[in-house]
């Protein structure tokens, strides 16, 4: 069928793709069109490498809208992971699979937004594969990250004493996914006063920006000893650097920045705005670890957003402390799961 | 459902994986159930990446046989690709997406193919995402290589006058999946005389062992001007190679090393032998160029099994010359479109 994937080929689309969001600036990087492509980290740096599929029906819905954000989201959540390395992204593999009857312009789209995300970050496409399935349309990235040897930011860091510190505000996009799944879609008629709000949480959702330049800052500055993007929610995020790292962690309820769309929306879809904020996931913001010592250089920095304490690392367990001090276990769980502590 | 994919986890199922093939000495890789792994490569060395896609129904069946083959296929495969650059394999990421209902048997049987290609070739999984589908299974592969700078052994380098050399036979596995795709199944009865041919070419389909050790000892010796392995078949490929270095190539069809086991079946199948040897596809031989200068290298060298030259690199055009000199195009095609010219 003429439009299709099946029609272009799948070889001429990988070709497409690289055209549009390959490296640009000469010397091309070898090995595209190759059997395999160079990765050349400048003396005295290591690179540290990610995947992550993102699976039709699974991770996104076609029906969600542009694909171009598609595209995007599914470079910048692989970013995310590269940055919270301590890392700076330096390029990326594709691995696609869908039907022969995807048409042509949702992939370009797709291509498109991967474009996008690349240029943003510098981190060209520097090959892949595409295949014919005849199953949903899956995306597989892989990303690379370079950074100065030494530098790199893991989870298992963090010691007793430690802030813990987060990057910008969390709840938008659990209020997004919420709303998709409600019913509402962009642009169709729903309750006033709440879509300004509606259109941050799907935006955030759709098309997340992760602080890509926070994290190698962190690292390069040593002022993070553990570090962890926020794609399962900050409960279940902040387990696992504890968990790593052998620490427990206590959270101020109120220290937590939650994503002004928030408090309108769980209003409306009849959940508690913390509890959003402390479950939802897919924020893609940093949440991080610093020792006593460091904390000043964060309260000074001139960095927006401005990175925000909103606990400490502590011997063991996972508690969060509500109004009037009253402490409750953090448990990673679903929404409305959470049911922080009447102060 | 016990015994699942779903009911086991995909976090679990990928930690189940890593203890399996991951790095065993120590130190062991940093970043492993990180955000992403760190890649150190050698001082004075680059790296080489590389990604693809075995698809369930499109590059396998299920019903083909024992998962622990489409494991060490699956990294095979990929290693092929990263040896033929001249790089040694030295790690991989996993990016499995499956229904839920995926018997972890299964799923275990390739995790042990996968283990025995990583330590046959030195490199561990390093990480990797899993996560349930609709669709059919998928495993995405990515896999990377060291080399020291300057060797790098692209497909750009052939120059007229070169010598055109080849690994091993060639259409063992293009046997194997006519076989399979004539109903023929291993272990059920077959025609009596033809049992040992075709055990050996269902072994070449199924799992394949490319010669890893090749590509990075041409390329450290400076022996290869250019190379490709040979995945879709000699005529394809070569083509490849010759257009991206602007050249052309001879083959001598007399040259050509055909497996042992392609006559027999050939004839059963009702196939040329040469025909299958030079459109059939999945032998994962390396085909590369060798400087004239640098041939009497070749010829002494001890190595097993020992490369062979099937022709030269010329100005233009890609032609076979058949029995008594005869010199006919040599086109990509499905099998049966080649007809070696009579002589």
């Amino acid at each position: 069928m003429p439009g299709t994937l099946g029609a272009l080929g799948e070889d001429a689309w990988i070709r497409r793709l690289v055209r549009r969001c390959g490296a640009q600036a000469p010397p091309p990087p070898l090995g595209i069109g190759d059997d395999a492509s160079r990765l050349r980290p400048r003396a005295g740096h290591d690179l540290v490498w990610t995947t992550d599929l993102l699976v039709e029906d699974v991770h996104f819905r076609r029906s969600w809208g542009e694909p171009r954000r598609l595209g995007r989201k599914a470079l910048a959540v692989n970013l995310s992971d590269v940055a919270a390395m301590g890392a700076v992204p330096c390029g990326f593999l594709l691995g696609l699979s869908a039907p022969g009857s995807l048409p042509l312009t949702w992939l370009d789209g797709v291509a498109a937004g991967l474009a996008d995300a690349a240029r943003r970050a510098g981190a060209p496409c520097l090959g892949g594969d595409t295949t014919g399935s005849s199953g949903p349309v899956s995306l597989g990235i892989t990303a690379a990250g370079s950074l100065p040897r030494g530098t790199l930011l893991t989870r298992r860091g963090a010691r007793p004493g430690d802030g813990l510190w987060l990057s910008g505000p969390l709840g938008a996009a659990a209020a997004g996914l919420r709303l998709l799944e409600a019913g509402f879609r962009p642009g169709r008629p729903g309750p006033r006063p709440l879509q300004r709000a509606a259109r941050a949480a799907l935006l955030a959702l759709l098309d997340p920006r992760p602080p890509l330049d926070l994290g190698p800052w962190l690292a390069r500055r040593g002022l993070a000893r553990a570090a962890i993007d926020l794609s399962d929610g900050l409960a279940t995020d902040l387990g696992r650097l504890c968990g790593a790292s052998g620490v427990g962690a206590r959270v101020d309820l109120e220290a937590i920045p939650v994503h002004r769309c928030v408090g309108p929306l769980a209003d409306w879809l009849g959940d508690d705005p913390a509890g959003v904020a402390v479950q939802g996931g897919e924020d893609y913001e940093l949440l991080f670890t610093v020792p006593r010592g460091r904390e000043a250089v964060l309260r000074r920095t001139r960095r927006v957003p401005r990175p925000v304490r909103i606990g400490e690392i502590t011997r063991g367990g996972l508690v969060v402390r509500g109004p009037g001090g009253r402490e409750t276990p953090l448990e990673a769980g679903g929404f409305g799961h959470f049911r922080p502590a009447e102060g």
